[in-house]
């Protein structure tokens, strides 16, 4: 199957300017101009775990594939150079299955200027397992760390959270050009993106930081989802809760200090909101604010992968 | 499982030159001095395919796992700089796999001074899956293609090939440090390394080259395991049969102009021998030529992924 999927596969990536060398020789050569460091991710998704293909079109596993890497990439500020896409496939679905992938995928390679610059495509009895390595250039204004927190940092999110099982969790846009338009236009101190839930999430940048984090939770910006999941199953939280516990919501978790984050509160920049949701504090853990100001601790929800 | 391993594998990787920042953050950032262009490539290995659980120890897969993506470097003749490391762990055994992966992989990455950047650790109920991505320097000489070759060229290989089936599949040497003192110290054509046979990828190398490749069967270098394998079981082929059709040589498969080719057989400048086997034609395929000079057709043999 390989070398007539990979001439379909070549036709449909065309050339790119980054990509010196693309598929077909032992290894992919790309430009790396301009820059003398590189952001490099890698995200495995499993049948079974990640996806069930009974529910959800290949197409959009792929996309999904590559859009968890990009979101990594967005979460550092780098630029998307290109991505490496491994597969194992079901020997019997191999052919089409890869196609769908791809066909999937390269949309939003497209979209975000990613070269797909190489690949391993192998057919197996198991599962379907795709692992991408996406590759990307560190701006001028270095990489977002999520360990440079301060305790005085406001905590901002873009767009709104929760609910991702209602398809978000497979059509989300990485936010790329968000990022490095913040990044770019503003002193960011963290960052990371919101993959395994707000409060998990919020409670790893605070321990890389050697802080702590208070969210004011009427400020947390609830998705439509998020509310759609409460009335649907009351008994699986409030909306609220989805909005701090569900995972995959490929958002950008943001510190700037105070006036930075006013700053960009008030300017909006970005297609999508930004919401400051509390500040950082001196206090390692995961915490709550009153109305009151007062501190509460707040358990960190969410998915822990791999477990 | 997924932090307590992580902190297993931290103390094991210690600080690296080249990580300016590695695993626990979204991504990993990587030096990338005085190069203008990265090579990288990615390999996946799966369960009852590319080993048997039962059969082999998962230190060796492991490195065997590294050591594909390494050689793959080599055949760029890039410096290795780092890998990712995405698994899917059957979720019974994850963690006793991870460590014994690992194990048998950091020996080889540091002697090769590769750091491992990156990773994604999943547990399922699947076979176990190991895909690894590396990321090269290519050197002052620029990268080694297998398109470059030259119809007048001569045709080496390093080592002897045939018979990794005994042993030598798992445990191989990647070629990487004589790639790069073969790329530094002499004007080489074009380079590949011998994964799927020497047949198959020396018509590979001369099709994307368009021209020919004329083998002298008498010149083969044939390895001892190809005798062996040969002697075990007269009916799976000649010791040269084995020699030109065996997957998984991983030896360094070059072309250079002949006084090139003849000096580096002079010299012997590497601790493995290297050989004149033939030289490239004008006439595409894969040839044998004869004592008398002659070209008859050779069978491209070996093993074809993914079928």
């Amino acid at each position: 199957m390989e070398a007539e999927f990979l001439d379909w596969l070549h036709e449909q990536l065309g050339d790119t300017h980054d990509v010196l060398l693309g598929p077909g020789d032992d290894a992919a050569v790309l430009r790396m101009l301009a820059t003398s460091a590189i952001v490099t991710t890698t995200d495995l998704l499993t049948e079974g775990v990640d996806f069930l293909l009974a529910d959800v079109a290949p197409a959009r596993i792929g996309r999904k594939a590559l859009a968890v890497n990009l979101s990594d990439l967005a979460a550092m500020a780098a630029t998307p150079v290109a991505a490496l896409v491994a597969l194992a496939l079901l020997r019997m679905r191999a052919a089409e299955l890869a196609r769908a992938l791809f066909t999937g995928m390269l949309p939003l390679a497209r979209q975000y200027g990613v070269a797909i610059a190489g690949g391993d495509t192998n057919t197996w009895d198991g599962g379907l397992v795709i692992s991408i390595t996406a590759i990307g250039r560190v701006t001028g204004h270095g990489p977002l760390r999520r360990d440079r927190a301060r305790p005085t940092d406001h905590i901002l999110v873009t767009g709104q959270l929760g609910g991702s099982l209602l398809g978000k969790q497979f059509d989300f846009a990485p936010r790329v050009t968000e990022a490095l338009a913040l990044h770019g236009q503003y002193d960011l101190h963290a960052g990371m993106d919101i993959s395994d839930g707000l409060a998990l999430d919020l409670s790893r940048l605070a321990a890389a930081s050697r802080c702590g984090a208070a969210v004011e939770l009427d400020r947390v910006p609830i998705a439509a989802a998020a509310r759609q999941l409460a009335e649907l199953d009351p008994s699986a939280g409030t909306s609220l809760e989805h909005a701090l516990g569900d995972c995959e919501d490929f958002e950008l978790l943001l510190t700037a200090e105070p006036e930075v984050a006013d700053r960009i509160v008030l300017d909006q920049p970005l297609p999508v909101p930004v919401t400051r949701i509390g500040s950082m504090v001196a206090e390692p853990g995961l915490w709550q604010r009153d109305t009151d100001g007062s501190l509460r601790p707040l358990a960190p929800r969410g998915f822990q992968h791999g477990d």
